[in-house]
């Protein structure tokens, strides 16, 4: 019973040597990888190193007790980081005390929406972000994050939130650029580059097996780390221009509900439900891809739940909103954790690492983590899918295209509600204007279809109309138009067939619309069938009165429908031998 | 090719003296109705008395120019009224030199509105009010302007624009009122709701013929007027409390633009949106139902035009934001009138009355005003609707309950929204979790029907599905967990077949599930078909990649598929005597 709600008992139980030491490798292999990045995720964010440090502390074990994935990474990631140093931006100044404090109150009032939508099993929320919009923020995400680091890369003052900020910015900017600097961020970017392939490929030739050399490639932010602070720390280059991260408390933060500000708090709802929907489409999208993998399967709202603990941790402990990471899952994944244990051993090692070793990272270069954040964000770049899906779909294309328009001039709450708002509308937009079909009967069978598209026969008596759409309010009176149409088109007219199939609910002002095609009809002396009524939609045609007020009958089918209305040449028409229908233009 | 813009040219070249005659005498009984109601309504607006009548006369003529119903009559109308005054409300007290100004940019602004959603025939905008939220919407705004008159009917000073401010100003100045207004206006109330079957009746007793008689029954409002007048002259009422018209201008409106002032067009943009919907669908759907009655039809772009022009008239001779009425239309419906002739004629009409008569108002009552008000109102109001809707849809009840809610307690352009946005929320939640029926072939036809209401025969080996809803971004995984779920429970299982009957549409979201499902049926050695898939449907995944990667085939019908796919099943299941299958529940 507890063990539902607290999943960890139920492997805990069974944990086994094997286990834990496929864990425990994991959870290394992760740490080397999360030192640098949660300090680099931190400076995204525009908030001190530690707090990415803290982030993958507390909230990894509060994850690894509720969460169901055994190998999602939680922690910073580089698109919430960015969305937390664009709300937190609207309250107060980078670096200014409120700046921290907004950070703090967007991480516990986004784990505060997560925890109540997974209790309230709202989960399916998440679904209203279509892949193209998340896709096309992701990208445009990418590419202001990479522009935000010009400036630790260049040692430059550029800044702005978006595109139009930015440029010109670098413009009026680029002559302050400190050459030291430049240096120092291209020779790590570029070994990092090179790293992502080249470390293994060397390591192989100096004999290590592929999965050890594997391993050993993603100890290249360390070596990179190790490497730049060394060399600022012995040619004195902090004297010469180049930001170093300074000063980071040595030992765990403390346990405590920050700074109550109902004000800030107030300013922060509307983009904590964003950071805590993207932070969650995000987590549960890496997820499910690694579940899929393994054939397991995940509840939704238990990860909403886990991830709403995680970020009630971070905000409790000086640290910064987190979710799920991509380039550390897929790497705790690879590296073999087999229980969400891995995390909390990830949790102790940092725990470690930050009472242990904070000092020695004195001298480490703004640069270096500005090179992490950009090889990292390489990756979440996409710019191929773009024409594939405007290819596929014009709705689909230009919500994609909006939201990455919108993120990258206006910004990136803008672009979200530009996406979501523009595929809604464009869905309504369609299924205000259903599209309807003639129909008739395909010879030697009992099949139905488009007269227009298909041979099909037909009787001058009985007018056959499928509607490709449920009949809803906006598109309630197009099939009242269309009848009167064909009212006036066809003289023999005597009976008219809806045929249901499509319509998968018909709400009250389709009701009204259909009790007025009832009338109007029966006034013309046409009788009105339906035919292939689905059950839900005749549960809920008996709650009205327009079963009572037809003027013709319900069938089962569309055959029987003509069966009755036309026997004879329903009858010629299935005796027939089959023609070959071809499907549509193949 | 001019007469397409400019309907009346057609009319006007076969013009006849019937016509002129029906007309005419419809443009007198409109006048007749239409110098008190305009008045009436100019009172609810907060604006002066000739703004009523002004809205009465070059609107009139330029819907007549341009607009395709012969019936509509186009003027100030309650709702519409109570909008204006609210909006102009938020920008300025009422009687304040702004307030009128606020009235007539409203009218312009609605004008361009219309004028524009016509050209670029966005009039299926309006299709986002459904039936329920108008109905409420109209109801709730019945009985605010009721309580609005409150003021006027006790001769206290009762204000508020909410029911939660109405009526504590109703309890504290109730004993403020003046007996003589009360005596006043309800005995014009009693005898205009006495008067509509009661004068008729006493008309037909002195030997009238019926149809006469009824056009007399509408002089009702002319003898309140008269009457009322003529009594609070004769006994100086207007010296014991009674409020009076007064002064009113004499004379033809001048034509101009009102007061530029961006500040306030800004702050006005939205209401004018409001009240450009809320007066086209009130207008359409009385237009629709007159010419329903007369088998003919309208261009809904047409009327946006028509409408917009006339507002535009309003907005540039001091009047007030018109559109089409339900009461008047249907007197100069059942007067006979045959062409937008008669509306023009009853512009020249009022511009008569305006000119010479209006120094005989001077003693008119606000009270007669306000009882002639109340009587529109109640033909408005409608309870019956809401229980029988919620009956019938939750959804749609809960929707009409909260525009009504929302309009009566917080204010007229936030129930409406409340309205269409819980409309649209619901019904986006109701396809992000469709419905999917197991099918199985019903004995003796080629008809495929859910298992779990109907005796239907299956095969153990395939597995075929019919989601009742478009595949796309809300519910594009739903069908994927719903396969994994079957793929789980069916050892036997290889075939799948998604018979696409409901599938009007699937976008890229979705469309990437689908090459999910057939990835991952594959990988578990299982073929995935689909079946009936649309020619829509189908010019849309030729467009894409899973056609090309699809396990199985794309077959025409259910039928055709299971042919294939378990020919013994099929074929025996076919030659079995069909079975009763009865409708479900029925």
């Amino acid at each position: 019973m507890l063990a539902k709600y607290l999943p960890f008992l139920s492997w805990a139980k069974s944990y086994e040597r094997a286990e834990f030491n496929s864990d425990l490798i994991a959870a290394v292999v992760v740490t080397i990888m999360l030192i640098p990045q949660g300090m680099a995720y931190a400076m995204l964010a525009g908030l001190p190193p530690q707090a990415g440090l803290y982030g993958a502390m507390l909230p990894l074990i509060l994850y690894a007790l509720v969460g169901s994935s055994p190998a999602l990474a939680v922690g910073p990631v580089a698109v919430v980081a960015l969305m937390t140093a664009t709300a937190a931006g609207t309250v107060a100044e980078i670096g200014a005390p409120g700046f921290h404090l907004a950070a703090l109150w967007i991480a516990l009032l986004s784990g505060v929406m997560m925890l109540v939508m997974g209790i309230f099993r709202l989960g399916f929320l998440a679904n209203f972000l279509s892949h193209p919009v998340i896709s096309g923020f992701i990208t445009a995400a990418g590419l202001l994050i990479a522009a935000s680091q010009l400036r630790h890369i260049l040692g430059a003052d550029v800044r702005g939130k978006t595109l139009p900020e930015v440029i010109p910015s670098l413009v009026a900017n680029i002559s302050s650029l400190s050459a030291t600097t430049v240096f120092l961020s291209l020779s790590v970017l570029g070994f990092l580059l090179w790293s992502r392939k080249g470390l293994p490929r060397v390591m192989i030739r100096t004999g290590l097996s592929e999965p050890v050399a594997k391993l050993i490639g993603k100890t290249a932010l360390l070596i990179a780390v190790v490497t730049s602070t060394l060399i600022v720390w012995g040619f004195g280059l902090d004297q010469r221009g180049v930001a170093i991260v300074g000063d980071i408390p040595r030992g765990l933060p403390p346990i405590a509900l920050p700074a109550f500000d109902p004000t800030l708090i107030q300013l922060l709802v509307i983009p904590a439900m964003m950071i805590a929907i993207v932070g969650y489409v995000e987590s549960m999208s890496i997820a499910q891809t690694l579940a899929a993998k393994k054939r397991q399967s995940l509840d939704p709202d238990r990860e909403l739940i886990a991830l709403g603990l995680a970020n009630l941790g971070a905000g409790v402990t000086n640290a910064m909103p987190v979710t799920g990471g991509l380039s550390r899952s897929i790497v705790n994944y690879d590296a073999g954790a087999s229980t969400p244990a891995a995390g909390a051993m990830t949790a102790v090692l940092i725990g470690l690492a930050v009472i242990a070793l904070t000092p020695l990272m004195y001298y480490l270069p703004s640069a270096t983590l500005a090179a992490i954040i950009i090889v990292a964000v390489i990756s979440l770049l996409d710019f191929r899918t773009l024409p594939r899906t405007w290819a596929y779909s014009r709705a689909d294309g230009a919500a994609m295209a909006a939201t990455m328009g919108v993120t990258l001039l206006i910004g990136v709450e803008q672009g979200l509600m530009a996406g979501v708002g523009l595929s809604l509308v464009l869905f309504l937009y369609r299924t205000s204007r259903p599209h309807m079909a003639v129909i008739g009967q395909v010879p030697g069978t009992e099949h139905f279809r488009n007269i227009e598209r298909h041979d099909v026969v037909t009787d001058p008596s009985v007018f056959s109309i499928r509607v490709d759409e449920s009949l809803y309010f906006p598109n309630a009176r197009a099939l009242e138009d269309r009848l009167t149409r064909a009212l006036h088109d066809l003289p023999d007219l005597r009976h008219v067939v809806l045929q249901c199939t499509a319509v998968n609910y018909i709400d009250a002002s389709a009701l009204e619309s259909l009790e007025a095609i009832n009338e109007r009809l029966q006034a013309a002396g046409v009788a009105f069938h339906l035919s292939e009524v689905k059950g839900p939609v005749m549960d809920q045609l008996e709650r009205s009165h327009l079963i009572d007020a037809l003027t013709g009958s319900v069938f089962l089918s569309q055959f029987d429908a003509m069966q009755t209305l036309a026997p004879e040449v329903t009858r010629k028409c299935i005796d027939a031998p089959r023609f070959e229908t071809k499907l549509p233009r193949r």
